[in-house]
C-alpha cells in the first residue's frame, strides 16, 4: 500500500486558538510523542490533519475501539491462494514510510496495543514485528499522536501511568466565541447574525454541563444546524434537529435546553 | 453483489405525522447523517423505506445485534477454491455504490463498529478498508442513517457522545388517533368502528406505560389484531393473542389491561 | 438437504383444550409470527407438531440455547474437500421450502439471531444472507413460531420489546383433568383407574408450585410414571422414581410431595 | 470407530442395595431417560457399567465440563489431508449403534448440550446433524443415562425444569454397612476386621458433613485406605493419607476427623 | 517423542522428612493416584522427580494454568503440510508410555481436565481420545500425581469433591530447622553458619505468615540468598535481595521482617 | 531470526544510583532469575539494557500486556506456502541463545505464562515446547528478568506466590536529585540551571503522590521537558506540555501542581 494515499494534498481549514501549533512543531522536531486531549467535537482530528498537511507528512489515522487489539495496528498475515502474505498494519505503515500516525481514543483499544506503542516512544522508537522476525525502526519523520477525551475516563478504562508519561499533551477546550463564529460560518455557509447565534446557543447548552448533560454543543453541531438552515429549515426545527434530539432523551432536560435556547431565537 | 436488489419498486405505505420529510430531505441534501429516535413499532423502519424510495436511492438494512462486529459491516475475506475473495459488507456496498445504509439499533453493537462510523460522517466521507489495503471515498449519494430507541439505553449500553454528535435526529412518536386509524385499516383490511376501536384499546395500553410495562402497543400489533378479526377470531381473543399476550406475563397486568379493554368492546 | 426429511406423516396425537388451534389457522392464513408461551410439558412442542401435520406444511424445530448464534440459524461455508460450500441453516431452509420454522425457548438463543428473525417478522418477509450475496424471499408457506416459558424469564435473558411485539401469543396451561386422564391413558396404557390417580397426583403437586417447587409435574412425568406402572413397577415406587426425585432434592419438600401423594395411592 | 470397543465383557462387581437394578430394567423396556442422583463415590458409575453389561448393551461414558458444548457431544467435521471427514461424537455413536450413554455429571457442560439431549428424550427420539444434513433416528436400543450430584447445584447450575421432567430419577446413596463392609473386602483385599473398621470410620466422617465437610468419606476412599493397609502401610497413615488428607485442609476439622477416627482404630 | 527424554538420569537432592518414600511407594504399588499438598518451595516438585529416579519411571511434568484445557493435556491434530498429524499431549505419552505425570497445581486448570482425570483415576485407568477414535488403556506403570496448594484454594477455585476423593494425599511443610540446614549448604554451598543463620531467618518470616504475609520464605529463597553470599555480596543485601524485596511491598512488613532478620545477622 | 539482531552495541547511558550493578553482576553469576521493582521511568528497562551491555549478552525485551499468552512467549506454528513453520517466541528465542530476556510488566500477562516461566526459574532451567515434541535446556548464558510496578498490583492481578519466590529483586526508586540532574541535562541537552529547576518540580509533584497523583513526575518527563526548552518552548508552557497536563485531568490537582511549579520558575 502506497503511503501516497495518505497525504493530505489541501490544506484543511483550521483555526488556531493559542500557541498550540507552535508547541506541537518543537514536540515533532524532537519526535516527542504528543496526547491531544478534549471533548468531543473540539477539533483534535483536525488539528492533526493541519499539523500533517503544515509538516508535509502523510497521516494515518485509526479510531480505536474495544475489540481493537495490537494485531490491528502492527499487521498480519494473510492467505492469499497458494501463499501467506504479510500486510502492514497502520502503524508499521506509519513507522515504516516516516508517517505521522493517529491513534484517536487509544484508551478504548484493548491493553495489549502497549507492546505496539511503548516501543515506538522510548529512546528505542522501534517497533519489534515478532511474527515478521523483523525489529523495525522507526523512519526518521515518524511521529506518534495519540487523542484522550478526559470526559470519558474511568477508573476501570484510563491510559497506565507507565504510558502516559510518554508523551506531552497539549489541551483543546471549545473555541472562544468569536473564533467559533468564524468557524461555523465558513464550514456551513451561513451568514454572521446566524453563526453568531448558534454560538450563543452553544454556549448555553455548554453551561448546562454537568447537570444533566455529558457534554455541551460541538462545533460540529453548530454547522449541522448551520446546513439545515442553509437548506430551508426553520431555525428552531434545525436547532432542534441538530443540537436538541442528538444530546439528549430526558423530557426535562429537553425543556431546559429549549428554553434557553428559545431565549436567542 | 449488484446494488439493485436494495432498490425498493413500489412506494412503501407511509403516513407522515409531521415535518419529517422534509427535515430529512434537508439532511439528505447535505448528506448529513440522521439518527432515527422512538419506540419499537413507530414506523422507524417504514419511514427509512419511504425516503429511500422517494429519493430513489437503494436502500441497505442492517440489524444490528450485540455480535456485530466492524467486519460483518465492512466485509471480509472468504475463502473459496483456490483462491481468497473479498466479500463487501453491507456498509461497504452502501458507500461504494451511492445507497442508503441504515444501521437498525446501531447502540446493540460491538464498538469496533465505531472504526466504520466515524470516518463516515465527519468530513473525510470515506471508510477504510485496511485488509483490502484500500481507502474508500462514499459515492457522493451515499448516506447513514442509524435508529435508536431511548427506551432501551442504560449506562453501560450508550452511543458515545463522540458518536451521538455526528448525527441529526428525528424523534418518533406513535401516530396521532386519527392517522393511527387510517393506517390500521389500510394495513389489516377491517372498517373504520374496528379500527377506531383498535386505535383506543393502543392509547389506553400506552397510558399503562411505566406503570408495569416497558411500551404501549405498537401500530403493529394493532394491525396483528386487525389481521386476526378478519381471519374471523372474536374480538376479545383477537385482541388477547395480538395484545395482551405479547405484552406481559404478570397476571395483575394482563387484568389491568383486560379490564382497560373490556370497556372499549 | 430435502425438505420432505420434515414432513410429519403420522397424525400426531394432540389433544385440544381451547380455541388454540382456530386461532393458529387464522394467524397462518396471514402468515402472522406465532408465540406459545406456557410451562414445561404443557404440550407447546406437540401442539405444533399437529398444527403442522393438519396444515400439511413441514416442520423445523430448533431447540435454542445459549451458545446458538445467528450463523446456525441462518447457515455457513463449510470447507470441503477443494471447495467451500454453503450449508442452509434450519430457518433458511424453512424460508426457502415453506415449512413451518418452530424456535423452542428461543429466548436462550444469543442477541445476534435478531438479524435472522426480525427480517422475517415484518412486512419484509426476507432472510439476509450476506455470506451468499442473496437476499432469500420467504416462501409464501413459510411461518416462524417460537416458544418462550414465562416462569423462567429474568431482567437478563428477555425477549426485546422490539421482537415480542412482532408476534400473537397463544397461551399454554394444564390441560383439564379429564382431558389430562384422557392423555395419560393414551400415551402409557395405563388404566382409566390409574390415570386418574396419576392426574390426581399431578394437580396436587401444582398446588406446591411457589411453594418452594419452580413447576409442578407435567403430564409428560405421569406418562413416564404410567409407563413404569405397566412395566410392573410398584406404584410408590414408580411415582417416587417419575414425579418425587426428578423434581425435588430438597427433604422437606420430598416428604411434602410424598405425603401429599401417599392421600391418594 | 467400531461401538465394540465400548462393550463391557466382564461382569463389573456391583452389589445391590435396593430394588435399583429392577426400576433400572422397567425404565430401559420403555427407553424412558434415567438420571442417576448421588453424592461422590456412591456408586453411579458402577451402577451403570453393571447395567450394560446386563443387558448387554455398549456403554459409552462422556464425564460433561463446564466447557463441554454440544458438538463435542453429537460430533464435527475434522479436517484430514485432502478432504473433510464427519466424525460422530461420543452420543451419535450411541444413538446410531444402540448403545446406553452416559453422561456423567451433565449439569457442568454447557447449555447448548440442550439441542442433543431435548430430541432424544421426548417421543421424536431423535438427533438432528445439521452440519451433516442427517436427522438420526436413534437405535431402538439406545437409551439415555445422566448423572447428578444434589450436593453440587446452585441457583445458577442446574438443570432446567425442562430437562429434568424428561427423566425417571434413581437415588443413589452409601451402601449400609453390611453391604459397603463387602465392598471394601472384595475391592481392596483387607480382611473383614479392617474393613468393618474402615467402614466405622466411614461412618463417623458422614456424620461430620454438613459441620464442615461437603462430603463424608466414598466407599472409594475406603478401598485406597484398605489397598495401603495391605501394601503394609501403618493404619493411621493410611487412613490419614487416603481418608483425612484429601477431605480437608481445615486443622481443625482434621484434628475432628482424626479424634473420630482414634476411636476406632 | 520419545519418553525417554522425560528419563531421570541422575539422582535429584532429595532429602526425606518423614515416611513420605515408603508411603508414596506404598500407593504406587497399587498405582493409586497421589495428591501432594503443601505451600511453595516446600519440596514437592523435587519429592517427585526423587520417587521417579527411584522408581526409574520417566516423569512428565506439566504446570497448569488457568488457561490449560483438556486438549493440552490429551493431544491435539496439528496441520502439517499436506497431512495432518495428531500429536499427543504430554498426559497421553505419560498413559501410553507408563511414565508418572504430574500435573503441578491442577486447581488452576480449567474444568474440562476432567475428562482427561476422572477415567484415569478410577477402576477404568484408560482416556478416551474421542478425536482418534482411540479409548487408550493405561501402561501398567503409568501413575497420575497432582500437587495442590491449600494456601492458594478459594471457594471459587478448588477441586470438586468427585475429584479429591480419587487421590490419596500426603502433606509437605517446610523441613525441620536440622534438615532445611543441611539442604541450603548442599544447594548454595554455603557453611554451616551462614546456612543457619538463613534457617533462622526463614524461621522468624514464616512465624509472621498470616500476619500480613501470604507465605513465608520458602527454602527456594534460602538457596537464593546462600548464592548471593558465595558471590560476596554483603549479607543484609543478599538477604533484602533474595528474602525481603521479592516477598512484600509493604512498608510496614519489610520493616517488621528486616527487624527480624537484624536480630540475626 | 539472527539473535545478533538483539545485541546492544552502543553502551547505553545508564547512571548507577546505588549497588545495583554489583548484585546484577551477583545474580547473572549464578543465573538466579531476577526481578526489577519500581514506579513507572525510574529506570528498569534502562538499567537491563545496560546490564546487558555490560555482560555482552543480547537482550530480548518483551512488554507484557492483558492477552498475552504462554504462546506468544514461546512460539508457534505459522502457515507458509505449502508447509507450516515453527517459529520461536521471544522467551525461545533468548533460552536457545542464551540472551538475557526481559519481561517488562509480566503481572499484565495471562496466568498461562507460568508454563514458560517455572520451569526455567528453578532447578530446571528447560523450556518444554510440546508443540514442537522437544524440551529445550536453557543455554548457559540465560538469564530471566522481570519487571514489576508494585504500585499498580491489587488482590486480582498480582504475581503468584510461586512464582514471586523464584526471583532475587532488585528495588528502583527515583535518583536523588544531584543525580537526576545530570541525567536530565545529558538527555535533554539543558543546562545545569534548566536541569536543576526541572527536578526541583519532580520532587515537589512526588511529595503530591498519594493526595491525588498516582506516581509522580518521572525523569523522563523531565527530559521531555527540557526538550521542549531547548526547542524554544517558554517554561512554563513546557512543564505544562511535558509534565502537568499529561499527570491529570483534575482542575484542582491540576492547580496544586502548577502552584508548586511557579514557586520554582
Amino acid at each position: 500500500m502506497s503511503v501516497d494515499m495518505y497525504r493530505i494534498t489541501e490544506q484543511p481549514y483550521y483555526r488556531p486558538v493559542g500557541d498550540e501549533v507552535a508547541l506541537y512543531e518543537a514536540a515533532y522536531r524532537h519526535r516527542i510523542p504528543v496526547m491531544l486531549k478534549g471533548p468531543t467535537g473540539s477539533g483534535k482530528t483536525r488539528f492533526v490533519e493541519y499539523m500533517a498537511w503544515r509538516l508535509a507528512r502523510p497521516l494515518i489515522t485509526v479510531a480505536a475501539h474495544e475489540d481493537m487489539t495490537a494485531a490491528d495496528l502492527a499487521g498480519r498475515f494473510l492467505l492469499e491462494p497458494g501463499r501467506t502474505v504479510w500486510h502492514d498494519g497502520p502503524v508499521t505503515l506509519a513507522v515504516r514510510h516516516g508517517a505521522i500516525c493517529y491513534l484517536d481514543e487509544i484508551v478504548e483499544a484493548r491493553q495489549d496495543t502497549t507492546v505496539v506503542i511503548h516501543p515506538l516512544t522510548d529512546a528505542r522508537r522501534m517497533l519489534p514485528l515478532e511474527k515478521r522476525n523483523e525489529i523495525l525502526a522507526a523512519h526518521p519523520d515518524f511521529q506518534l499522536v495519540i487523542s484522550y477525551n478526559p470526559g470519558y475516563q474511568s477508573a476501570v478504562k484510563d491510559l497506565k501511568e507507565s504510558t502516559k508519561q510518554r508523551f506531552v499533551a497539549i489541551d483543546f477546550v471549545y473555541p472562544p466565541p468569536a473564533i467559533e463564529q468564524e468557524i461555523v460560518m465558513r464550514e456551513s455557509g451561513v451568514d454572521a447574525s446566524d453563526a453568531r447565534l448558534l454560538v450563543e446557543i452553544a454556549t448555553r447548552s455548554r453551561n448546562l454541563r454537568g447537570q444533566g448533560l455529558d457534554e455541551g454543543a460541538s462545533t460540529r453541531m453548530l454547522v449541522h444546524a448551520g446546513r439545515l438552515l442553509v437548506a430551508g429549515v426553520r431555525p428552531a426545527a434545525a436547532v432542534d434537529a441538530a443540537i436538541v434530539l442528538p444530546m439528549t432523551d430526558d423530557a426535562e432536560m429537553r425543556a431546559a435546553l429549549r428554553d434557553a435556547i428559545a431565549a436567542c431565537l
